[in-house]
C-alpha cells in the first residue's frame, strides 16, 4: 500500500525537566513551578507556594499494560528527542507538524507578570532554537504568551515573530482575573497577530479548570474525553461573535484535537442565534457568524470519519489532519492504517487537502515531503 | 409554491398562569412556584420560601420593537391556546408536533418530593386532556416527573403510559443531590420508559444552572444562544456511555432544539475515547458508542443547512426538523421559506425523512397532513 504522507496540525513535545534551570536566572528558575506525585495526589510548587490537587482518575488509574495515561502517552522515543522524532514522524508517514510544548501548563499558577514574561520569553527562544532549528521546514513549534499584562503580550507576539517561529498558541481558558477573549481589551494583541502574519493557535482540553475530571462513574473516562472539545469551540465562537476576525479577515485561526464537524455545527448554531435574536446582537459583524468562522478558523482531527465529509458535503474548506504525536489519542503506531480508512474512499484532491493543502495554507514555508503521494 | 407539510421535533406550550390552582387542592397549589418581575430582577416564590435573581440580560432587553424575548416569544396566537394554535399550525404547515410545557421550569427549586410527585401528576393529566385531547393525531407534549426519589419517578412513568402520553422528558440538568445520567441508580427508570415504550425526550436550555448567561460583552447573545446546545449533548452521551441505551436497545431518546449536526461529531468524538483510551473505560459496550447513538438518539433542529447533510453525507439516519413553536428562535412566520430553502435542493426522500419520517419513527400514532407534498 503507497505511503499517504501527512502534515498533523497537532503534535506534542515534552521539554527537559530541567528545563528552567537551563534558560532562567537561577533565581527565577526556583520560582517557576514544578510538581511531583505523592500517591495518587500531585504537589505543584510555584513562587513559594505549595499546592495539592487529587490527581483525577484518569491520570493516576492503571490500563492493562501497568502504566498509567502520562506514561503511555510519552512512551514514542521522539516525545522527548527531536532527532528521534523525526525518525519516528518519516517511519509513520508524517512530515510538517504543529508542536505544542507541554510545560507551561501551569504557567497560569504563577501570580508575577514579570516572572511569566521572562519565563515565556525565554522559553519561545528555547522552542525556536531546539525544536524548530532542528528542521525548520517541517517542524512548527508554538509560542506562549505572557498573559497576565496585554503589554507583555503583544510585545512578546512581536519577539516571537523577530525569532522566526510562525504560531503562537492560547489556552482556552484563562487565568483568574483575565478578560474574557470576546472583551474589547484583547483587541491589542489581535491586531499584533495580524500584522505579524503569525497563526494563532488554541489546543483543547487548555481551559485550566478541571474539565478532564468532570465526571465519576460508568462511561466517566469517555465523557471527560469529550468534553474537552467545548472549550476549543468557545475559543473560536468569541473571536467570531466579539467581531475579532471581521476586523482582521486576514486572521487564522488553527483549534487543534477538536475535530472539524464541530465548525459546520457551530456556525450554524451561531447563525441561528445571530439572526432570531438580531435585535440583541452586539456587534453586528460584516459577514454571518458562520461564513467568518469557515474563512479563519481552521480545524484538527485525528480519527473522526466525518471530518472528511464535513469537508465533501458542508463546504467546510479548513478542515486539517492531526496525528496528536506521542498522545494515547493519537494515531501513533497506526498512522498510515488511519490515513488509509479516512482517504482511500475519497478523492484525490479531497485527501490532498485534507492531508497537506490546508496546513500549507497556515504554514506556506513547510516543504514537501520526499515522495508525496 | 407547494406548501411542505412536515411534523416538529420541537414546541412549546404556555399554560395558565393560574394552572396549579385550577388542578392542585388550595394548600398544595400556594406552596408551587410563582415568579413576578421587579425591574430586572425575578423574584420567585417556592414553599414559603422567596428566591431574588437577576434576570439574564436577554430576559430584560428590550428589542428594536420595544419588546423583550419573553414577550416576542408568547406573541403567537397559539403559544397559550390550543385551538388558536391547530391555525396557527395549519397556516405554517406543521402537522404533528411535541409539545414542551412551560411551567415545571421552576420544579427543580422545589425540595419536597410529595409536592413533586403531585404536582407532576395532576399536570401530566391536565397536558393529557387539554393539549393532547383537543388532536391526539396531532399533538404529542411531554410528561414531566418528579426526579427527588427514583420510586415516584418510575411510578410517574406507568402512570403516564395509562392516560395515554407519548413521550416523557427530562432536564439537561438535574436538581442538586440527584445523581447525575450515567450512574446506575437511573436503571430502574431507563427499564420502565423502556417497557412503556415512551419517547424519552430533552430539550436544551434545561441545565437549571444559568447557562444562558454565561457570557457578557461583545457577543454574549450568541455566545448565550450557542452554549444551550452543549447540555443536550452530555445526556444524549451519558445514556451511550453509561450502558444504559446498549442495556435498553429499543429505547428512543429526542434531543429537541439543539441541531443534529452534533451527533455524528460527537459520535466520533465518543469512538476516539472509547478506543483510544478503551484501558480505562468502563462499562465496556457491545457496539461502538457512535452506532449506539445513530441508533437510538433523534435529534432535531430548527434552520442548519448542515442538519440535512448529516442525514445526506454522514450516514446519521434520525434526523428531524422541529419548529420551535412560537419561540423566538424558531420558524414562527417564515416556516414555509425555511422549509423550502432546507428541502428544494435535496431528493424528495430526503425532505420526506426528515421533514415526516423520522417523526413517525418516534410517534406512529401521528396522522398524515391532509396533503402532504
Amino acid at each position: 500500500m503507497a505511503k499517504i504522507w501527512a502534515h498533523s496540525g497537532d503534535s506534542h513535545f515534552l521539554e527537559p525537566e530541567d528545563l528552567f534551570q537551563q534558560i532562567l536566572p537561577a533565581a527565577l528558575a526556583e520560582r517557576m513551578p514544578w510538581s511531583e506525585r505523592d500517591g495518587d495526589d500531585e504537589i505543584v510548587h510555584v513562587d513559594g507556594q505549595t499546592l495539592r490537587r487529587k490527581l483525577p482518575k484518569l491520570a493516576t488509574k492503571k490500563g492493562s499494560g501497568g502504566l498509567d495515561i502520562m506514561e503511555l502517552s510519552t512512551r514514542p522515543p521522539g516525545a522527548r528527542d527531536v532527532r528521534a522524532r523525526l525518525q519516528d514522524l518519516d517511519h509513520e508517514g508524517i512530515w510538517g507538524e504543529v508542536i505544542y510544548p507541554s510545560l507551561g501548563l501551569w504557567n497560569p499558577l504563577i501570580k508575577d507578570p514579570e516572572l511569566v514574561r521572562v519565563a515565556s520569553r525565554a522559553e519561545n527562544e528555547w522552542i525556536a532554537e531546539e525544536i524548530q532549528g532542528v528542521a525548520p521546514d517541517r517542524l512548527v513549534p508554538t509560542a506562549q504568551l505572557p498573559l497576565l499584562t496585554m503589554q507583555h503580550a503583544v510585545e512578546e507576539v512581536y519577539h516571537v515573530a523577530d525569532i522566526g517561529l510562525h504560531a503562537v498558541s492560547l489556552p482556552t481558558g484563562l487565568p483568574d482575573g483575565v478578560d474574557d477573549y470576546n472583551r474589547d481589551s484583547w483587541e491589542p494583541l489581535w491586531a499584533a497577530i495580524d500584522e505579524t502574519g503569525l497563526v494563532l493557535s488554541f489546543h483543547i482540553g487548555s481551559d485550566g479548570a478541571d474539565t478532564a475530571s468532570m465526571y465519576r462513574g460508568p462511561g466517566g473516562a469517555v465523557l471527560n474525553y469529550v468534553e474537552t472539545t467545548f472549550g476549543g469551540q468557545r475559543s473560536a465562537m468569541k473571536l467570531v461573535t466579539s467581531g475579532a476576525l471581521d476586523r482582521h479577515p486576514t486572521m487564522k485561526v488553527l483549534v487543534s484535537e477538536g475535530g472539524a464537524t464541530w465548525v459546520p455545527f457551530i456556525g450554524d448554531r451561531m447563525n441561528e442565534g445571530y439572526r432570531q435574536h438580531g435585535m440583541f446582537v452586539r456587534p453586528t459583524l460584516s459577514a454571518l457568524p458562520k461564513e467568518i468562522l469557515y474563512r479563519q478558523v481552521y480545524a484538527s482531527f485525528q480519527h473522526d470519519d466525518s471530518a472528511v465529509a464535513a469537508y465533501t458535503s458542508m463546504g467546510y474548506r479548513n478542515v486539517l489532519w492531526g496525528s496528536d504525536y506521542p498522545h494515547l489519542e493519537g494515531t501513533y503506531g497506526h498512522t498510515q492504517k488511519t490515513l488509509h480508512e479516512l482517504f482511500d474512499p475519497v478523492a484525490p484532491e479531497v485527501r490532498e487537502r485534507i492531508t497537506r493543502g490546508t496546513f500549507l495554507e497556515l504554514f506556506p514555508h513547510v516543504s514537501e515531503p520526499p515522495e508525496a503521494s
